[in-house]
């Protein structure tokens, strides 16, 4: 029995000096951290920024020097082309049985065609799912604009399975109410809060089906017409202008610090793009600066990376993935990676991770859990990792997510409410502290 | 080896059972819960609630109603007597080199004496820790105003820990000051935050030394004053108004839902009162409304409790713990009390308890941890319970806090920024939930 022994203590003795490091670094970025000033800036100084926009050409000259401020030894921009989708200006008003029009707080989702400017007038009805959508007759839908009120499900702890449940109302409904011939949708905001701040995010035609205008309203919104239309007729007139425009080139912003065994890489990312309401503060501002602060932390505490640690800020996730895709397509087939890890879950206190690694490697995160406990992370989920670094699995790169506690993040995700002032900074920096010690034990470990 | 398997395979199957019973709870607090809205109420409709106020009578008043309406079998008042602290007008101004008078954002510590309405001047000498001051000779003291501009360590993952450290700056600089001839004292806030709100917070005065007044000023308003100090004479002008009034008589509110087996007590609980300024919605609303909720989900549910559940909603926790005091000295002498939980730490996100019990009630939780996980409550501490239970203690009493992720607490506590919006619904739920969640498993095992 000597041989375990002996291997056990120097497991021991390696979690001993593990330990130690994963406090230096939590001491670096809890007392000299800079991703919370940085996010201020992203947030305040260039706002929202969806891809096409000239924010989101502002926001890449800024990581630009934010990468190579930070200590990165090379930093590029990696082009890729990006579809464009403009809001422009909208309104939904509703009339009941006393004839007066009123205004309803609305955002038509993501990628939705508009009504040109013109008023598209029509009776709503009212379904809680889509089961009793199905169950509807087409001449029951025909000419009708259509209100789905689901409520995003409570129960949950984890809310990111209620987002999931409710994702195929956001991206689906429409193609679902064209075919049947309703004029357009009205969906209740995927949305954990009881405000009325509608939340967009990216929808779906399917090919050959009329592109009839998808838009959101907030909870509040929704239970007040839900509760109308419990008694009486409505009717909507929506007017917007969105739409898809031309394509155009964009960039995703690469910086990393060279590693001093061998040129296989490391990955640590979020997406720079954001949706164009609020300031893309927690979705995903965070897991930028958060991605800097890891580099940064390595350059300052002299971590003497073995392997290449690139922080990869992917253009275009919210409605497109284009960035992912191009990186994967690029560097994914070229360079041999060993891990990729993404924050885009928001900058709250890290509970754990997200992880699409190979059971030998969950055996290792598993084990290195005790070093994480310190830090409030205790949870490991099968997950994928992250939505831009999905495409690297093709190439058989492990992927892993930061998750962090979820209670907070669907009040203000993709609505006007994702400002800066919803970002904590110690829950932040606690987010790029563990990201940057899952980062340091990869490198350490794994080759 | 069969008496362990069965012992082994009961164990697990009662855990089953518990484990669906901790899901029909979170179920009903995340979906149905009242503490949300009703916090909502405490915070705007009667706010801040120092004990002898006007507000605070309003509150017992209030808590009175909803713990009826509640469920509860028995609800009544406890008098207590106690101290009244008024703060009145009071301000701070500095003058430099350039002998221009400028406002300091300030607050003065709670139990401090004024300046009775007079301007108090004198020149500010600097120091960062009791060490430095000790240090100091009484000449360099005399006739001074001594700022202590001793910052929040960082470094701590659990901010509790922070405070912790810097308690003695806030509770004991005073009488230091004066035993060396200083007029006054200036501390930097317990504050996380990087904002320039002062937090107040209970001092104290040595028997027999001079009471010369404590404020508080911003960790900016600190960090600005400091630079000055460094380079320049800097004049304070102080002019307050606050003192210790007669004590009065208060009420601690009560509310209980008979056991089914005896009559023995389990008490759930937190403060009613709060400092005078912002709105003591985490401090301690929070546990007020939650405390409120484990009765209301008890009775909704039917969980039929075998040993009395009771909510103590303790007066005048912030500047005397007499509820605390009075409840231990009426009740705990004369009751059998099997346990008490505190919340005072937040209604943030739950993950784990504090936890002062005797041993083999240690060993039952930490195999309830099971239970908790999927709740992401994960932490067990030997730590108080809290302050109003801790006077339980003396009467042999098993004692716990619910504990919060800590990371935002101490950027608002006794501050301005402690108000409704700071509170989020669903992580105030969840701690709720957590809260039922343990009480029902000590009502079910423990004796």
């Amino acid at each position: 029995m000597l041989i375990p022994l002996i291997a056990s203590g120097f497991f021991f003795a390696q979690q001993k000096d593990d330990s130690l490091v994963f406090s230096k670094i939590s001491g670096q970025i809890l007392n000299q951290g800079e991703a919370y000033e940085e996010l201020r800036y992203l947030s305040k100084n260039i706002g929202h920024r969806l891809s096409g926009s000239a924010a989101y050409e502002k926001a890449t000259q800024w990581a630009f020097n934010q990468l190579k401020q930070a200590g990165a030894d090379k930093v590029w921009l990696q082009p890729v082309k990006v579809p464009v989708w403009v809001r422009g200006k909208e309104s939904l008003h509703i009339k009941t049985a006393n004839g007066q029009w009123q205004s309803v707080n609305m955002l038509s989702l993501g990628n939705s065609e508009g009504t040109n400017g013109k008023d598209l007038t029509g009776d709503i009805i009212l379904v809680k799912t889509i089961e009793e959508f199905n169950a509807l007759p087409e001449s029951t839908v025909k000419g009708k604009i259509v209100f789905f009120n689901n409520s995003f499900n409570q129960s949950y702890i984890t809310t990111f399975l209620g987002y999931r449940d409710a994702g195929i109302y956001r991206r689906a409904t429409a193609s679902m109410v064209a075919k049947k011939g309703g004029k357009a949708v009205i969906i209740r905001s995927l949305s954990s809060a009881t405000d009325d701040a509608p939340h967009t995010g990216a929808m779906k035609y399917e090919d050959g089906i009329e592109k009839i205008p998808a838009i959101a309203i907030g909870p509040k919104g929704a239970e007040n017409l839900a509760k109308l239309l419990q008694s009486q007729k409505v009717t909507a007139k929506l007017n917007s202008n969105c739409g898809m425009k031309e394509e155009v080139m964009s960039n995703s912003v690469i910086g990393e610090i060279t590693g001093k065994k061998d040129q296989k890489v490391i990955v640590v990312g979020g997406h720079l793009d954001s949706w164009d309401v609020g300031e893309g503060a927690q979705d995903d501002g965070a897991g930028i600066v958060q991605s800097i602060e890891v580099l940064r932390t390595f350059k300052k505490l002299g971590l003497n990376n073995n392997h290449t640690i690139r922080a990869v800020l992917f253009a275009n996730e919210e409605n497109g993935t284009r960035g992912g895709l191009k990186y994967a397509e690029e560097n994914g087939a070229k360079e041999k990676h060993i891990f990729a890890l993404e924050s885009d879950a928001g900058g709250y206190s890290p509970i754990g991770f997200f992880m699409d690694v190979k059971p030998e490697q969950k055996t290792d995160v598993k084990n290195w859990m005790k070093l994480f406990a310190p830090y409030n992370v205790h949870n490991i989920a099968d997950s994928e990792g992250g939505t831009d670094i999905a495409p690297l699995k093709k190439y058989g790169v492990s992927t892993a997510g930061l998750m962090p506690d979820s209670q907070r993040y669907f009040d203000l995700h993709h609505s006007a409410s994702d400002t800066f002032e919803a970002v904590n900074r110690r829950e932040l920096l606690l987010g790029a502290s563990v990201m940057t010690q899952l980062i340091y034990m990869v490198d350490k470990y794994w080759e």
